[in-house]
């Protein structure tokens, strides 16, 4: 389907972006930013692939490479001084993966014949696992496990696709609904959270016990 | 077999079990907790079908989803202080959920025409690749590779219930048995540990260099 | 093909070095060195052929099992005091393994009909992914990410490798120039870099923010 696979495309970029972005906050190489980025847009993608049997998305199509290089190398080009980078910006970058991914994986399980329950797992593991191998690289506790409402955004866009599906909704239609309404949660906890910073202080006193 | 489906359902919940535990060490929401508590107790269990190229396991079956489920749910509401739950508890959920996947991960790879070494290799693969999942996420080093018998325990378990196959024992009674052992070795483990924190402390001063 | 079975063995037997290297600056037990060197020497190669759609390789072949258990027992064995090997062994291991394993997974994926550029990336997963388990596990900012020019010489070898094959080369040829293209420029990154250490001390700081 072509809308589907455009915002496949998309998603893959705003990943890469996040990936990027985080990669420049400890200044690596080029080719490390490169990895990262590719980790992190394809990692939740090609893992749903794996589980469910599917041939991996990106072996057939190398428009996922060039996105990634691309979308890597843009962000070191424009991006000089990337430790200015406000953490805001790597936050909604992350968003747009998340709800995109959660959607499209929920799909591409249910046209495989899961259940809708564990359709909506693959959803979150395609919108999530990405971002966790990023995070689990730079070592820095991954966002699903530090920010409320993470999971639960990516779970609501899932849920949200699989009951539009049921309502009778057009395929399409239901689509960019479940990823708006998935965006709109992440990006409202992203607000909500920002003055909540105390978590992540109590996340380190934790650990050095 | 109806004997280690139920097993198998078992280590499912102690692994998501010990997941929620870990996860309340770090004071997360609802959804984090069952994140951790899903990764942890299909994890080893997923990695394992992908690489004898079995159907993932919980794919068809959605009970594996509901028992994850419930058990993180019921930990949440059940334990209200997360921080004040003993460490103990923990350890000794995860080795249960070590013995059994051990076993039943041996076992499993031995009926896809493994040879026994690689069985046993399967069989630690099971038991520890998700509690070594659950650590990675949270940024604390593996417990296999800070504790003593670990995979010991784990190999143990495979390597007994190989044993008495060959020797010709009911494959029940083996399962039993072999599990039996893994967790006897590892409890044993846990209490002799206790008596040497040193360990940790090394590390730590280690990775600061 | 002979040449790359052997090549394929030895590159497992360096990886396992440099897993059991890592392992001893952490004081492990003897089974979480055999673990920490399985989990470097056959996990690039174990991701490359899942995502090939491969049988895994170490699968049907006990060969690989033996020898990461004997150099992981060897290690320990010949090197009594583990935190006083020089980092400098770790890092020549660890090029050896990435050299080998980029252009031999670039090899494989080629056989399995890949483009080339996709081939490449193949490459790169290959020979880094075992090292960046082995770094996440033991609590480290993986080696991909902290030091120039790593993923890049896995990119050179997996090019090389292309190129060779393109201009009409012997593949035999082809293989033994690229891995020795990619491990020239990982080493002599190697060097050059001992005389940069300050960017490791950027990340601390980095992340405590």
């Amino acid at each position: 389907m072509t809308l589907v696979y455009w915002l496949d495309l998309f998603g893959v970029a705003v990943f890469a972006l996040s990936g990027a972005l985080m990669a420049g906050r400890y200044q690596l190489d080029p080719f490390g930013v490169i990895v990262l980025a590719a980790v992190t847009a394809v990692g939740g993608g090609t893992i749903r692939d794996i589980i469910l049997g599917a041939p991996v998305f990106w072996l057939n199509d190398v428009n996922y490479l060039y996105i990634i290089v691309t979308t890597a190398l843009l962000t070191i080009l424009i991006i000089r001084q990337p430790s200015r980078i406000p953490r805001r910006f790597l936050l909604i970058a992350d968003a747009f993966g998340l709800a995109l991914f959660a959607v499209l994986g929920t799909q591409k399980a249910l046209s495989f014949g899961t259940p809708m329950s564990i359709a909506m797992v693959m959803g979150i593991l395609t919108g999530c696992a990405g971002g966790m191998i990023r995070d689990v690289l730079c070592n820095v506790i991954p966002m699903i496990l530090r920010q409320e409402i993470y999971a639960t955004a990516a779970l609501v866009g899932g849920a949200l696709f699989c009951g539009l599906l049921v309502v009778g909704l057009n395929q399409q239609l239901a689509t960019v609904i479940a990823i708006v309404g998935a965006l709109s949660l992440r990006l409202a906890a992203i607000y909500w959270q920002l003055s909540l910073p105390a978590f992540e202080i109590v996340d380190d006193s934790e650990r050095l016990k």
